[in-house]
């Protein structure tokens, strides 16, 4: 099975589960107002190479557990990033009225209602790690997941590297943007949420501590090279194969790694960061190598 | 010591452990950004009665457990009302300005930030319950207050109930509300929280299920009778007394019980409610003498 097809066999049984999560909170929430559900449900089920959740139950299957087993947390983490986007689309924030084609949900709703279903998904991931929706884990490892997912999305992770992307956006803060400081507001805006995808992983596979660190850094780097792939794509991409208008970033005054380092360096940079990456895992083995052509995927994407 | 001293001084209490968490999160949080830690503090440290914190807190001690081992539920459950606070001022949804006599968050920084703030607030509630914070309880007893803090501020409890409410506003649906539609949306916007602060101080205090259940009913009717209260107030209060303008509720068209039922009916169903709500913890004794007190405060008060 090639890797591509692997990620859409598991993007369609994941969202099977997904889609079973909301069902499952709309009739247990006989409370829960039919218009929030259907902005939920329209937030979440809304297609996405599902690369969050691919990561939670690779790195459980890698050390030894199962997607079974991973559901749950891939699903919590799913919600938290959907929200998020709901939030980010807002004309508040980056006032986006279309996302992969459709409409977002303050465009299809209204704007309260999308505020009410970013909120009602940030509580239903949470929900859904501490309830019965996690049979498999016990006590400590639900109550893991929930640290780590509320630290990696919260004010010093998700949260704050979107502020620290708005203040740049919307006020020019800092008028200088060094490499440090778009590398921090990376690693905060999307590498915190690919750091907690391979550490729940670990935690659910029942990882050591020292295999668990491991883990969260190779999701961290690769959530840069993710991340610094993109960018590079922005400015190299021929539009038609992106399939999204191309150095948009430039024309934003956006500042990129690539912006700031040249086309040459940041090409270097992201072999540099995909090596690391590579031998955070070396210890695991070939039980890993999906883990490493999720990287191979991430460095070399076209589109 | 009478019960509104108490009430002061329990919040002075909970406040010096309030503004130590918020610093705690924003030391431990090196990556937290400056705007989003004044924002949240300026959301939380406004004042208030801080009445949800003081039912956690009266509940545990009156089931034989102690403030500090309340502390990190109240603490959480009022991270959790402050957000909910900050995204209801919003321009999107009640276009509030101030907030006791300050701005509010949105018109002291902006809309973006104050998005990102109540975001924030609310992962943080759950950090909180997750972490480090709660030595003094359990796992189990942790997770059952991350999943109960989220049944109870989700989509079928406060989001929910403030979905119901804008549907009523902006959207004028539904066109005839009845007393159960009136009693549903107050039980989820508001009664959801005061529920959920009672259940909180039975788990603390390492409560039984019946015990647990009678105090989170009893929560639910003291929650009931203090929003009838304030509807009462708003039509009968003088508005020096009240210090704000009376008959607000009227002049906006909003359904409430006073409306519906006519004055004398709905000072009637208060008593009846009160007297349901001491029925439920007729068991506790004089230790629940305090819990009592609340009530009557609740349904009593003039301002």
């Amino acid at each position: 099975m090639t890797f591509e097809k692997r990620l859409e066999a598991r993007a369609a049984e994941f969202e099977a589960g997904l889609g079973d999560a909301l069902d499952a909170a709309a009739s247990r929430h006989a409370g829960l107002p039919p218009r929030l559900a259907d902005a939920m449900r329209h937030a979440v089920m809304s297609g996405g190479k599902r690369i969050r959740p691919f990561l939670v139950t690779e790195t459980a299957i890698a050390l030894g557990s199962d997607a079974a087993a991973a559901q749950p947390a891939a699903i919590a983490l799913e919600l938290v990033h959907c929200y998020s986007l709901v939030h980010d689309d807002l004309p508040a924030m980056d006032n986006d009225p279309l996302r992969r084609g459709k409409p977002t949900v303050w465009k299809a709703f209204d704007e309260w209602t999308a505020i009410l279903a970013g909120d009602a998904l940030l509580t239903l991931a949470f929900e859904h790690l501490g309830g019965a929706a996690c049979p498999d884990l016990d006590d400590k490892r639900r109550l893991s997941l929930v640290t780590g997912l509320a630290l990696a999305s919260g004010g010093r992770g998700m949260v704050g590297g979107q502020c620290l992307d708005l203040e740049a956006d919307k006020l020019g803060q800092p008028k200088v943007a060094t490499q440090e400081h778009v590398q921090r507001l990376q690693a905060m805006k999307t590498g915190a949420l690919f750091r907690f995808a391979c550490e729940a992983g670990a935690v659910v596979a029942g990882a050591g501590t020292t295999e668990t660190t491991a883990m969260a850094r190779f999701g961290a780097k690769l959530g840069a090279a993710f991340q610094l792939a993109d960018d590079l794509l922005d400015i190299e991409g021929d539009a038609e194969t992106v399939g999204k208008a191309t150095a948009k970033d430039a024309a934003a005054g956006k500042a990129t790694l690539v912006g700031l380092k040249g086309l040459a360096a940041a090409r270097a940079f992201l072999a540099e960061i995909e090596s690391d990456a590579l031998n955070e895992i070396s210890g695991i083995g070939s039980r890993a190598d999906v883990l490493r052509e999720t990287l191979r995927f991430a460095c070399a994407r076209r589109k």
